[in-house]
């Protein structure tokens, strides 16, 4: 049976996130019930990684087995059966053994401040009306690039061994037509609920509500408690994962 | 009583257009509503222009005579009572005798096309599967710059003394980040369903339905029944108003 390796976008809204959960709408459940239409028979999907409750992806990656089948046919076959805010973008034929999640070379998300009310871009973007630091929270992105482990910016429930990410790129950028900033940022891994705790705790900064110094500190602290706030998910876009 | 110059964002998808109409909802209708709320009497809104059922709007221009009253307060107090879809984005004083229609000297549109299926702008696009000729297109584009009589392009159940328009600026380009493909559009007035006709027009183009020198003659006919395609409303944007 042939992997195949999926890229997927999706507006996350009305979903309990990625990954399945009994009961609830979640991506991985809408893609693998259309699968399960469409062979008659239960096909696993495995993701790159979860993005919670709310949040959205341009570009998620999975994995699955299929028997052969023509790729361009269960791409239209797929989005027909799936509901329009699921979209499969890319089918591929992979190796036997690509796996989505291990073989991830990296991961780029974009995280959207609305810094004023907004009628077209409300569903992907946190309104922030107060003033905010850009400056500030651009070296405080720096800041971050120059650690390694990100334990204080993890849920406590999360079940890993280490709490080690390389940050290759983290910096905040303008979008011109629609006035919103930008924080974008590439890693190897993500924690759970990383991204969130991070852009929460620039813009705190941003707020003037704690120093880069104490941004630093809460690093090293290891202690997610001390994460002054968590961005909420409408912002965030799981933007890209790449493969060597 | 001052007059007010108001700058509105809007998703459109919900509603019957801009224009005031008995029994539907509208944004004029909303904005008007929003303002009897506050100031406990019916206030008339002028926009810059309709914009059909369906279409967006960045930065929408109405005016409207007020009382004396904060606009720090009266933009708070708006967008508190409007729907989430519709937004107070600017409002300041203006002269008495500003026209939000009349004084208007330019307007700029954009209009979008997805060619691919997408989750995240579906909203906000037009989606086309086949594959278009941009350079064409881009051709297309030009030759609408060049001609000032759109009778072609305009409802025949408009009531207008003349089809001339000036076009100051007709070009496709690419949104990066989406991927999508951009119409973008500035002329001093803008005839009622002209953008959509001529995306449509264009359209057509790119689709090899009709060639150069057919868009020259459907323009010269000033035949409406001859414009072969009118793109659907969600992918156009009034995205802004100029004024002296």
């Amino acid at each position: 049976m042939p992997r195949i390796k999926a890229t997927i976008e999706y507006d996350g809204t009305r979903y309990f996130g990625w990954q399945l959960q009994k009961g609830q709408q979640t991506i991985q459940g809408e893609v693998e019930d259309a699968l399960q239409v469409i062979f008659k028979r239960l096909i696993r999907v495995t993701g790159s990684g979860r993005t919670d409750t709310g949040v959205h992806a341009r570009g998620q990656v999975a994995h699955f087995d299929i028997p052969e089948f023509s790729l361009r046919r269960l791409k239209h076959s797929l989005n027909g059966i799936l509901p329009r805010d699921i979209v499969i973008k890319n089918l591929e034929v992979a190796k036997d053994d690509f796996h989505a999640r291990f073989d991830a070379k990296d991961r780029r998300y974009r995280y959207y401040i609305s810094p004023e009310v907004t009628a077209l871009h409300r569903r992907f973007s946190w309104i922030i009306l107060s003033p905010l630091n850009v400056t500030l929270m651009q070296q405080g992105a720096e800041i971050i690039k120059m650690n390694e482990d990100f334990k204080a910016f993890c849920k406590v429930n999360s079940d890993v061994k280490h709490y080690r990410c390389t940050v290759f790129r983290s910096r905040w950028l303008w979008e011109k037509d629609s006035g919103r900033l930008v924080y974008e940022i590439v890693a190897n891994r993500f924690l759970h609920g990383m991204v969130r705790a991070i852009v929460g705790t620039l813009v705190a900064l941003g707020q003037g509500k704690i120093g880069l110094e104490a941004l630093q500190e809460i690093i090293l602290s290891g202690d997610r408690t001390r994460v002054p706030l968590t961005a909420p998910p409408q912002g965030l876009i799981l933007e890209e994962v790449r493969y060597n």
